[in-house]
């Protein structure tokens, strides 16, 4: 049957529908998932068995993984996360000759599978607000610096002492309402990950950057890990001895997939959303700094592209610079393209200008409240006073990583002779080992000629800012004549006698006295001295605006729920969150409409000879053969590769397992549609749009292609 | 009402109707016509009413404008067109102050109608078979060549007969099936073209480039011209005595435009297909023609841009030749994709294998027909031995505008010392002054910077080809080394001594003796001469490949009848020609719909401040405050400006009227969607889709936008 018959009677079939449900925006917390009536949108399980705080429930299946979310797919510790989570373990373990980030990787028992070096799992086991004790730490009194600084330190003193108390565990407290609530997690935190199975890149990443941001989509974006612990089951660093985690509940996969306007959830990790901020802080951010951040990253690829080219080792040490940057860049372009077409700015003045006559009707609210909004816009409009030399700051630290070791090195040293709770937060002691792990695996992938690429494009950058914005440390290095020539020669100087890139020397020096670190003549050190009293200056600015703001969106979010009458769910900050919605297409342009399964017909239409586009042979073959098995779609006629969904997810939720409403995995969400990268700012029911693979293309990929009975069975689909 | 439900809902109401009808594929001659039962398919008008040999019909009111189609909309001969088929006219009326390519053109009254320059107006009066009387020239005992020219020469005469007899009229023998039919056409011939309405740039071109060949698309590509004759009715030059034309016949505009899935069709003049061409034959353009041209477009664009920067009279200069060849390039493009995702050419090989066996299986057919497609093959496989050599010839000629010039006075003299019907096509006593005339719009345009650039090009090209393919007279030219510094020695020189660029020297030179011509001492005319005698080399060569495949093409037609049991549709070649289908929608790839009306809400979304997406102020200030008269679309809440659907067109479709179930025009074919390029090559029901500007986008301009009143009332719209 012809294509466009397919999707008009698809399209058919749902509307015979009597009518659609209609998701709403909102990142849950567990906190709130009680008061959403998920029966009637289409949940068939108990509330109960998806969040219990005193028993077994989905949410001891679901764990953050370095930032990503993924999921416990068996009885021994197996996770499922996205390729792109795993990007890193997979480089890692790949060099030019045994380059699994190319080829895939498959260990075909537990002794085959590879370290993932600095991957760490968390899974929440308890949470609770801790807002009145954080609140109590602070005094009309205190200067808007010291306020930021009194909530650190509570913050700081609450984790430590619920560590000391729990041993092996983790906690943080996270802001959910700026400077109003604040909620204490504990997490059960494994340190030894393994890699065990990810597919070529020309199917993990299928599409590359290209298709990036994009619907429709065929990317195999999945790949396979395993956490470990001690054999007692406490959690412990990488050891042979080690034993695979049991879960306390393992997330069962259900291979028959889902169907469009299927209802689907998501517990996972969502990174930052900014939904709650006003029309000043997202007129900053589109008319300033996402333009900039925005083009420098493009010349910043395009830069270390050219390096690239010399060979594939080299190529490795930037693939994961590169692909971060690519990933802002793409979605900061989506989010300027976002906030233009749904007029965002204006209409966040246009809501500000209704609230403001709602705070003037009232004199007790007009006192209380009457200038928050303008106090907020003048906190902005201060900003964008200084913008260059900020962002300039807080990239040239940065610049090289051979300069950012060495202030890490220095800033380490001062830190650690203070008291635990005072020290910044990478150097307290709970926190110093990942900081140096950290630093090593940067170290890793340090290659001299791309660095001073970079690091002489900021030192330009710093000698070209306007007069009333400049860095005295920077100005002082150079004369005013032929500054071009200087830096060059400041540079080559630099980069020969820096000793800086040797791992040894560098975990050599970390620990060292803040004397003994001044004394070492290298011209990075130096530099780095130098910088920091601007950056300590520059800090306690930012600790006075964070007080300014905390204490201006507290009361804003009072004010409106006055005025709207309504609660709201706080931003994005990290925690775990539910999101529900259905299966669903788009409109993502006039006379285009983008239904929400993709197909493996579609990959091969894809598929050129070329890069980023080329699939492997076999999967070619496969296809041609129609070796489907059981993973084809039975209306489609071919495999389901991605679907699409109507719910509100934001970065941190790659890896994330989309759930059907039997509470089991029928996707692995790994991105949003283009206009959907406007997500972080609002949702919208006609361009939110996320993206997931299709468990059956993940089975279909290990079954069919791979060969890999022994996870599926492990997984219990075979 | 969100659009994705206005979209769905769409969809819906079409899957009610009970199934669909499908257009076929086809470019139906006026001969074939009554054996379509088009009343069954959606017409509702009589088919006499369509046409009539034996009086008034719509093809009365149907035109070819200078390669184009266009309708006769008025009493007053105004036609409607596109406004990239006036492009060259409203570009030659520009200048750098008075820029009506840029911000449009309206012409209040007749008086203040520019005269379109080199424009002519064909209207079909009649046709007959003349395949007998063609194919009396030849006879078995004529090389290849001799046949080739035989058949020329007879047409030439019964051209030449015809024009006599009827005088005003142009006829035109036009081979239908290559080597097998051909038919005569006499035209009403009409010679005074002008220019009455063009919309802005930013309106007729929006999009571009980036938009061309797309869907979904938002070009108001629509201009106005008007026809003038004699005061006595006869075809004359443009002169200020002359009255407009009256047209026997004037198409009716629909104000109300259509719905998805109306029947539709189009009478018009599509200019060239190859779907009769063997695998061979497709082989040779897929892997070697057109990625050829395509890059070589590709690097000339680039070129002439670069000029173009310096300010816009030079831009000027450029448009038409880099428009031609951009278009020709994505052309090309797409067309090269096309036959990858359709597997064309080993469809065509598979088709062909078939035919073989069939002639294999019956003696008689094996001896009249075994050979064939072998014969065809070896002269495909023959052209690609010197596939560089001959692409360059012919390119190379046209490389430089003066050589160009030099050549055609060179060739022109020779020719015009034979009798009438043995010359070349352009230099026939009926011809000749269009030639003349074209030369001297060419020098109009003619810019020695960006000339220089792509002569030295195809010199450095020519001295660049492999040992067995050199070109002797190039060769000559230069010494063995440096020959970059004497290609730059030789170009700077001839640029700086020849005068051909002078209008008035070139007319002057235009009609003196092959002596006097090689006695003048100019650079491209000594480069002429010398080339001329490879040049006819090549045109023998190429006679002889033409009476070959002659031959070879009109058997393969017989015997592929025999095998298939089907009569044909033969190729499109320039003659008025009949298509119909539905407005209808289409999937342009995996889990994309694209819907067949965009809207003006669709060009406001596209639209930025930059070009080629930027729309004029008054345009979004119209959107904004909704005003759109009587032509918006009743469900989709907006006025409608493209429309898309499965009808077959080709080049020269270009200003066809689109006309509805009773004959009345809704829409001005201009482009096909990016996979319908492959329309040249194969029809497809899932790929083959072509688009129009809906009529109500070109009113609501004409009215609301540009309140031409005076030209509504003209077309009996108010």
């Amino acid at each position: 049957m012809n294509k466009n018959i397919i999707y008009k009677n698809l399209i058919l079939t749902i509307f015979s529908l009597s009518q659609l449900i209609y998701a709403d925006e909102g990142m849950y917390p567990l906190s709130e998932i009680h008061k959403l009536d998920l029966k009637s949108k289409g949940l068939e399980i108990d509330l109960s068995d998806l969040y219990n705080p005193d028993g077994i429930s989905l949410i001891d299946g679901i764990c953050n993984i370095s930032g990503c979310s993924g999921s416990f797919v068996s009885e021994k510790g197996l996770i499922l996360t996205n390729h792109h989570c795993a990007y890193r373990a997979i480089k890692n373990a790949s060099t030019a000759e045994n380059d699994f980030l190319e080829n895939g990787f498959y260990a075909k028992n537990m002794t085959e599978e590879v370290q993932a070096r600095g991957y760490t799992v968390r899974i929440t086991e308890s949470y609770r607000d801790v807002s009145e004790e954080i609140l109590s730490a602070i005094n009309k009194n205190m200067t808007l610096a010291e306020r930021t600084k009194a909530i650190e330190k509570k913050t700081k003193e609450i984790i430590t002492q619920v560590e000391e108390e729990n041993p092996g565990k983790r906690a943080s407290v996270s802001e959910m309402f700026i400077g109003k609530t604040y909620v204490l997690f504990i997490y059960n935190y494994l340190k030894d990950v393994r890699l065990v199975y990810a597919p070529p890149r020309s199917i993990g990443n299928f599409g590359g950057e290209t298709d990036n941001w994009m619907w429709p989509r065929h990317t195999g974006d999945f790949s396979i890990m395993r956490a470990y612990v001690a054999p007692d089951g406490f959690p412990a660093d990488y050891s042979v001895e080690n034993v695979p985690y049991t879960p306390k509940k393992v997330i069962k996969v259900a291979p028959e997939g889902v169907n469009e306007e299927d209802f689907v959830f998501i517990l996972g990790y969502p990174g930052r959303t900014y939904r709650h901020r006003t029309s000043h802080f997202l007129d900053y951010e589109y008319n300033f700094r996402m333009p900039f951040v925005a083009d420098l990253y493009e010349w910043q690829i395009n830069a270390m592209e050219e390096v690239c080219a010399e060979n594939r080792a080299v190529a490795l040490k930037h693939l994961s610079k590169i692909k971060g940057r690519s990933n802002t860049m793409k979605n900061y372009r989506g989010k300027l393209l976002g906030i233009r077409r749904m007029n965002l700015i204006d209409n966040k003045i246009e809501e500000e200008v209704k609230l403001q006559k709602f705070i003037n009707s009232d004199k007790k609210l007009k006192n209380e409240y009457g200038t928050i909004l303008d106090e907020l816009n003048e906190i902005y409009e201060e900003d964008k006073k200084t913008t260059e030399r900020s962002l300039t700051l807080s990239y040239l630290r940065r610049s090289s990583e051979l300069l950012t070791f060495a202030y890490t090195l220095h800033e380490g040293a001062i830190e650690l002779q203070k008291d635990d709770v005072e020290r910044e937060y990478n150097y307290m002691n709970r926190n110093i080992d990942m900081t140096k792990k950290r630093l090593l695996l940067t170290a890793q992938d340090f290659y001299a000629p791309s660095d001073k690429i970079l690091f002489k494009n900021w030192l330009e950058r710093a000698t070209n800012l306007p007069l009333h914005q400049r860095i005295s440390v920077i100005d002082e290095l150079f004369e005013d004549a032929e500054i071009d020539v200087q830096i060059d020669n400041f540079v080559d100087n630099a980069y020969s006698k820096s000793k800086l890139a040797d791992e040894e020397y560098l975990l050599e020096l970390f620990g060292k006295t803040p004397e003994e670190i001044k004394a070492i003549d290298d011209p990075f050190i130096k530099l780095a001295v130098s910088l920091y009293p601007l950056y300590q200056e520059q800090k306690e600015i930012s600790k006075t605006r964070k007080g300014a703001l905390d204490q201006l969106y507290a009361k804003l979010i009072d004010v409106k729920k006055e005025f709207l009458g309504a609660e709201f769910v706080p931003d994005a900050n990290g925690t775990l969150r539910l999101t529900y919605g259905n299966i669903r297409g788009y409109s993502p342009r006039d006379a285009v409409y983008a239904y929400p399964i993709t197909t493996l017909d579609g990959v091969i239409e894809k598929t050129t000879s070329e890069f980023p586009f080329d699939s492997p042979e076999k999967l070619l073959t496969l296809h041609k053969q129609k070796k489907f098995g059981m993973f084809s779609h039975p209306k489609l006629g071919s495999v389901p590769v991605g679907i699409l969904y109507n719910m509100d997810t934001t970065g941190g939720n790659s890896g994330s397992a989309v759930l059907n409403a039997k509470g089991e995995l029928v996707g692995i969400n790994f991105d949003r549609a283009y206009e959907a990268t406007i997500n972080d700012f609002a949702w919208s029911e006609d361009y939110s749009r996320s993206i997931a693979v299709d468990i059956r293309y993940v089975l279909w990929v290990l079954d069919i292609y791979s060969g890999a009975d022994y996870l599926l069975e492990e997984m219990g689909v075979k």
